[in-house]
């Protein structure tokens, strides 16, 4: 299984992601949002590049979310931490999505096979998934503001231990991957130490919102994994068809 | 003191460099060799771009040497393995130098206020020479074939770690840098076994010169820091007239 990490949005090119499974990760914070979201049984996040587009977009009871600047937008229910989406009533509901670099990345990379949401949150179940699906993965930071982002970087390097855990197919990992690898090793106990350093870390914690980068930093607390379907529409991954069948032989 | 990481040649701007001490690291091959002709007493080594400026620089007695798809370039007197550099002969001499990724990150560094080549073979000496010369820092990775090179990342990190030990002022890292260090403060006792699986290491193996990654990935054999100066004529660091009048008082 051929497993590269690319280092942000900007960096990756549509050969790096044809036919393969794409898990985005943007841990501070819109992938962790989503997987909260999903967790919290909203019916779907559909991701939406634009202010404009989600403001246009016509979906009956649907919540607007997201940030710019790392605020919320004027005119939107909510905003992008995923404390927002801890409640009952986000149950049932669409929330449309629109994030900085996060959900700029879920939507380049929309032509892959599948497009999974990747978080510190969920790093277990998301292997869990990948090794179901047999292919080659991409698994793409998003960055924060066009640069290579620490805690998207150590969740990759999470991902691929946990891979090499679970996987029964050997690992061929890109030279990002294996030094990505080499550093969460290490990281795990002291997540939230070393992701209160990088940018994004303190400039959430500038806003007031430490305990946003304390809840991303959670390893596997959560087993949803938000599958990008028709429409940039994310749900909880179930499985294809002829995996199930396959499971089921 | 602000220490950034960039990650391969093509990511650096103008703006990275202007005014800073940068760091030019290419592991394999490039700056290990440059340390290691200077160490043997080459009278410096000029970095040049392409074959052909090379074959044109008129210096008299000057050696050729570097490589393209890491083989040396033909009618070059030596190809690009340090192994070449470690004889009587090249004393005194000038070598005209060009490899696919080193001396170009070196030539596009060459705006910076001063430019060292880096390597893990004079990791402590090129972490005192920044002390010494007290500017922020870019530690530029020239990367693998417009890649993110593994052994590069892994050697900016161990900078990192050494400037950690000898700097008197604080040091702030980007995100790169932050987990860059994270994972080399964990490699230093298997360097050769990790930089042997990078894609330059397993290109190196299959050409047979394993021996160049084995030498190339020992800490601290050397203590010489090329800089470049003028003309791009790198030359063993002995510091600025105003540094080592600081230094007697």
């Amino acid at each position: 299984m051929r497993v590269d990490v690319v280092g942000n949005v900007n960096e990756v090119r549509r050969m790096d992601i044809a036919g393969r499974c794409v898990v985005v990760i943007d841990v501070l914070r819109t992938t962790s949002t989503i997987v909260t979201a999903l967790a919290y049984d909203a019916a779907d996040v559909i991701a939406v590049e634009t202010v404009p587009q989600a403001k246009q977009l016509n979906v009956k009871d649907a919540i607007r979310g997201g940030e710019r600047f790392d605020k919320k937008i004027t005119g939107f229910e909510v905003g992008n931490s995923p404390y927002e989406y801890m409640t009952p009533s986000i149950a049932g509901k669409t929330i449309i999505l629109t994030t900085t670099d996060g959900t700029r990345a879920l939507i380049k990379a929309s032509k892959a096979k599948h497009v999974l949401a990747g978080s510190f949150l969920n790093v277990q179940a998301v292997a869990s998934v990948l090794c179901e699906l047999r292919r080659d993965i991409l698994l793409l930071c998003a960055g924060d503001q066009d640069e290579f982002a620490m805690e998207d970087g150590l969740c990759a390097g999470s991902i691929i231990e946990e891979l090499y855990r679970q996987s029964p197919f050997p690992i061929m990992l890109n030279d990002l991957g294996l030094v990505l690898h080499q550093a969460a090793t290490h990281a795990e106990d002291k997540l939230p130490d070393l992701v209160r350093v990088s940018a994004g870390g303190r400039r959430l914690e500038r806003l007031g919102r430490m305990h946003d980068v304390t809840y991303c930093t959670q390893l596997n607390l959560l087993d949803c994994v938000p599958e990008m379907g028709e429409g940039n529409r994310m749900q909880p991954f179930r499985g294809t068809r002829k995996e199930r069948m396959f499971k089921l032989l």
